[in-house]
């Protein structure tokens, strides 16, 4: 790629991101795309524009980005996304710091440095301005390789300081959530799964309810026996499905009250699949009548679900929080196969269906899992391979000589040229998260943002693997087969040779990936589209309605990965070609600024982890420093640099310090400590309503009868409890 | 070694054991060795006879020890001997069930075989008896291979099947034995370390008991600091010492006044070194001056250690046992390096000295420790494989030339060949316990128990390594150095094809070790004459005589690694050489017996670990018997074996039931499981008591003032506890 068609697909890029920009201003100011704009805010009950209308320029959002805390973020999204801040905020400060030190040091040597005519510096073999500045561009065995060394070796310690101040940072941010004297139900609870067999004349809510009584005679309250919910939450899903076809049939009588005739004309369904075969009836009566049925036919399920579907596993309750977290810490059984203990996840992030799952079939399904995973991984890289060597263009009009006269034309030549390769990529990566999440869930994990953690790591393996490792040697492979079969033996010296070779790829894929992409992401124009759609030919009721406007959430599964993969780009090449550091910075600025601005007005959290994401972050930031490492030490190799092995205590260094880090802080993460659990309440809790929290929708009462579950779902002992 | 040597050897060996039998049998009738032969019927106050009268012959401590039970092991010596002899059980019975098969099978497949003549069959070259009974005999490629490969199989299964239950015994006996109504101090205490430094305006003890008060209001008993000890411990000893002295310069007056004049003779003593030079004093009233003065200094010094010598460590103390285990389970601090709970070891085996190490101290000692036990096991093994080079009878002849004419003597010429190298090996093994005991304490580690464990690990690999495979290969690698050469690439086929020309070695080994080793065991011989010469010359008081003879422990720490590394050699050589089989049947079987005997009437736990040398155990097995399906995979490759492929799952095989193994029981031997700790006591526990049998004998007072140290070793809270 050459330094023209590099400066047109940046600017093509600057000015799509502009556009959006703007197009975002204008369009937040409608009233009507208010709750497309602010949802999180009109959710909380705040006033989309409360004190923040004084500034209309179009970068009002930015100084409103900045001047927001951490507190804000917190109140607004939770301690999870804080924490994607301080990931942010670190990473962003790495390469920061990088540059002021590698900036002005390395490209002034690189561009006076006599260069090396027609060595591996471009895949073209000419020489452009780009190339000039890189550590390509330097001879071997030259002196001025010191300073490169210089600058691995700072960019490791910046990372250090950093990353250890990150983890401290974050560890309070935790304690300090898990302190709060405002009760949550799940601190309360433990997760209890592997139950044995019942005794002979026992229930399970007795075995359950005496075994923990035995334990804790003073701090036990009562326990939820887990149950088989697929059938009552069958005909939970039929029943809310035809109450919102009801209620839908009644606006659309009641619409056609004012639009035609005075007294309206009854919408009709059809009784067939889908309404579309089958006798005609009319629809508000049917609806209805359906209703009732499926009323009668959920509580008859309910009560045979709670006496007879009891599964081997429960969530018991405690009266206080020390001793639910020390439960969830401790040995129960003395086979840890049985009577397993854990934390109990948030009502709502509880994945009901794995609860029961057997602790060797869980065990079992996470070795299968890993081992499918990893079949993917290396067999989605035989596509990439061959969509990154074929999406080039010289190999497009190889393959395909019908399109010559079309990419030949000079503009649609550069245009094609910075783009075809990345959008090929972006598309292909977007495919698979989906089968992650399915995958981790199958692990038998009990908790929604476990799995989208556990999915997550994979996705960054996968993408780090395939996309950065492969593309790179994918294209050195396609390019010079031959340099290959010389030296099989090693991929880092390997990697090392055709990193430089695809820096201007991974430039303009950053560029891409930050105007672009953070510019679809501030301006919502997709979310905007479907939304009026929506509610121009679908919504009648107002429930629809706002289901056509709920935000989600921020989709940590696959937007750390993402980041994650551009941090282990711009590392890799921040030595070898440092003008990648500036476009780091932007992506990561650029990112907080518009995610800052998502998070607090657009985003609605789906769980709170309390932070557990950063230590999974940390480690993957981790690897990415230590790949650098690898690779730079590869690269002097290749050099032929004679002082190279001062750069060996680099890696092991790093893999110290992870060791270290994760040590002193990482189970903290994985369980809370009993001095954080121990304050003072601000008042008593309410048990019942603890409790009543982890009912399952389905499982609970359309009358607000609230007390029919007493004596199937749970014993009620309250005998020895103190509240 | 010839058959001739070998039956010398095996013989020579049979007759040493009756003869110490027989011995044990006449020695142990008299009543005057009685404190040598039952000083743990005696300490346990009861009659060395009691019950066991009825006969007199020479067999009778073996039928004593077969009808003993495990119940009486347990009563008579804790735990941890049961386990052992759970242990002991378990290789009998693998070994039994092993011969069972294999013994009648491959005996007659190998002596009928057509021999390979001048094959690697023997370290001589020319055929023997012995050797025609091994696998060596086998053909190359012949289909009675199979019978072997089946053998394989048929060890490793019944290996799996009696270790299964094995674990699940041990656990159970553990469990038994931690749910006992009656209370142990230390399952109410927990040992926490790494305690930050103290705030301003607090003294430590605040420290801790405000911490531990906040997070355990209702269970929180009180807590002890520990502190540093060095100095009073030191006068303590000193005042130990002198009255020691005293005692006995009273028994010499006492007895003087018998013997000579009626008004005796005062023994006298020089102040000087040693009592040798100096002024000579009347040696009571010197001693007596003497403990009186350091009474006084020891007094003064425990305000002191107490006071201003408190270290960043404590022992804190709850009211009931489920607390005081869950404590041990859970995280504290978010910090893992501050306040680390553990379980509280027993106040016999606590190692004082280690408990003020920081948590990245240990750490650091720990790794360092590692790398030099490493060096220690790779630099022992060169010495020892000169050991094993020079200790054959041919070597020794050609370096020590004058040697010929005595070795050549066919009497002495039998009797060196047989026990000459084996000698030398178990003289070179015995000095090493002591250093690595030494190097396990350093680790920072604060049990006694633990130590052992530890560095009965370390031994274990030791033996293995040099003594196992080091006299294997060290005896080819002198014998046929060409034939390495040809292949260094892989040391399994290396070790195989070692194998058998090792195996009469072993053989004898094996039987020296049962027959000498467990004779002397018995008879006492040694521990017998060191009391009688002490209690002639030395002894003068009742403590001294006590002291005398005070009997000692099982001696973990040496004994467990010698017993697995026996059971390794058995194991490799099993299907290779299946007359091994019957020598460590019999090594296992008297070892039993004779043991059984010691632990009922000799030996005295110095320790209770409730069974957690048992973990460590089975894992070295476990690593026997995979080197031993490792090993044979090799000898069936160098055998030429078609089907050598389908051993290939057994090693996968054991990897698997060993991870799963630890994985259902392992948790339970590191932290006590709730449900154990839950059940009702027989009595409230007298809290003080448990508080009181911490001191350590240096801080304890002379005079019975029980609270002197009340206001400043710890601070009484009574006001939370319930008791």
């Amino acid at each position: 790629m050459d330094f023209a068609s590099f400066l047109t697909s940046l600017g093509t890029s600057f000015v799509i991101f502009l556009v959006l920009m703007f197009l975002f201003t204008w369009l937040s100011r409608r009233p009507g795309n208010y709750v497309i704009y602010y949802p999180n805010r009109i959710l909380k009950g705040l006033d989309p524009y409360e004190g923040i209308r004084l500034t209309r320029n179009p970068f009002s959002w930015i100084s409103e980005s900045l001047a927001s805390t951490e507190a804000d973020v917190i109140n607004m999204s939770g301690v999870d996304s804080a924490v994607y801040f301080v990931f942010l905020t670190t990473v962003l400060g790495i390469l920061v710091f990088a540059g002021l030190l590698v900036l002005p040091v390395l490209l002034p040597i690189a561009s006076t440095a006599p260069g090396e005519k027609a060595d591996n510096t471009t895949s073209e073999g000419s020489f452009n301005d780009i190339d000039n500045l890189s550590m390509g561009h330097i001879q071997l065995k030259s002196p001025r390789l010191w300073a490169y060394a210089v600058a691995t070796y700072w960019i490791s310690f910046v990372a250090y300081c950093l990353l250890w101040k990150a983890y401290k940072h974050v560890s309070d941010l935790r304690a300090a959530a898990l302190m709060s004297p405002d009760a949550k139900p799940e601190q309360f609870a433990a997760l209890v799964r592997d139950i044995p067999p019942v005794p002979e004349g026992q229930t399970r809510k007795e075995q359950v309810d005496s075994y923990f009584k035995a334990i804790y005679p003073d701090t036990f309250y009562r326990s939820m026996v887990v149950t088989d919910n697929k059938k009552v939450n069958k005909i939970y899903e039929e029943l809310k499905g035809y109450q919102k076809k009801l209620e839908r049939a009644e606006a659309i009588y009641a619409e056609s009250k004012q639009t035609s005739s005075p007294e309206g004309t009854r919408p009709t369904t059809k009784t067939g699949f889908l309404g579309l075969i089958g006798n005609k009836v009319d629809a508000i009566e049917f609806y209805d009548e359906k209703v009732k049925e499926l009323i009668l036919k959920l509580e008859a399920e309910q009560k045979v679900t709670i006496k007879e579907k009891q599964q081997c596993s429960a969530l018991v309750f405690f009266t206080n929080r020390v001793t639910a977290s020390s439960a969830a810490q401790s040995l129960h059984s003395t086979l840890v196969d049985t009577w397993k203990v854990t934390d109990a996840p948030e009502p709502r992030q509880l994945i009901w269906t794995n609860l029961p799952k057997k602790f060797y079939v869980r065990e079992i399904r996470q070795y299968v899992i890993y081992f499918i995973v990893f079949l993917t991984i290396f067999f989605y890289m035989v596509p990439i391979g061959f969509i990154s060597a074929l999406t080039t263009l010289d190999n497009l009009k190889k393959l395909l000589p019908f399109l010559k006269p079309v990419v030949d034309q000079k503009a649609i030549k550069t245009v094609l040229q910075a783009y075809l390769p990345q959008l090929a990529l972006i598309i292909f990566m977007a495919l698979l998260p989906k089968l992650l999440l399915f995958l981790s869930k199958l692990e038998g994990i009990p908790e929604k943002s476990h799995v989208e953690r556990a999915a997550s790591g994979k996705y960054f393996y996968f993408s780090v693997l395939n996309v950065f490792i492969g593309v790179t040697i994918g294209s050195t492979l396609f390019n010079t087969l031959k340099d290959i079969q010389k030296d099989t033996s090693s991929i880092i010296p390997l990697l090392a040779r055709s990193l430089p070779k695809s820096a201007t790829f991974f430039l303009t894929f950053v560029a891409l990936k930050f105007f672009v992409g953070y510019g679809l992401e501030l301006s919502r124009i997709v979310p905007l589209i479907i939304y009026h759609l929506k509610k121009k030919y679908l919504c009648k009721t107002e429930a629809e309605l706002k289901e056509a406007w709920a935000p989600g959430d921020l989709g940590y599964a696959t937007r750390a990965p993402g980041d994650l993969l551009i941090l282990t780009i711009v590392f890799c090449y921040s030595v070898i070609a440092p003008l990648i550091i500036p476009f780091g910075v932007v992506y990561f600025g650029l990112g907080w600024l518009v995610l800052r601005n998502q998070v607090l007005k657009v985003y609605i959290p789906s769980y709170e982890s309390y932070g557990r994401m950063w230590p999974h972050m940390y480690k993957r930031i981790m690897a990415a420093l230590i790949l650098f490492q690898a690779t730079m030490l590869g690269y002097f190799i290749v050099k032929k640099f004679y002082y190279t092995p001062i750069l060996i205590p680099l890696p092991i260094l790093s893999l110290i310090f992870a060791f270290v880090c994760q040590k002193k802080f990482y189970r903290f993460f994985q369980s809370t400590a009993l001095e954080v659990a121990s304050p003072e309440l601000k008042e008593n809790p309410n048990m019942e309503g603890v409790f009543r929290s982890f009912i399952p929708l389905c499982l609970s009462s359309e009358k607000g009868d609230e007390y029919q579950f007493e004596d199937a779902l749970s014993q009620v002992s309250r005998t020895g409890s103190t509240v």
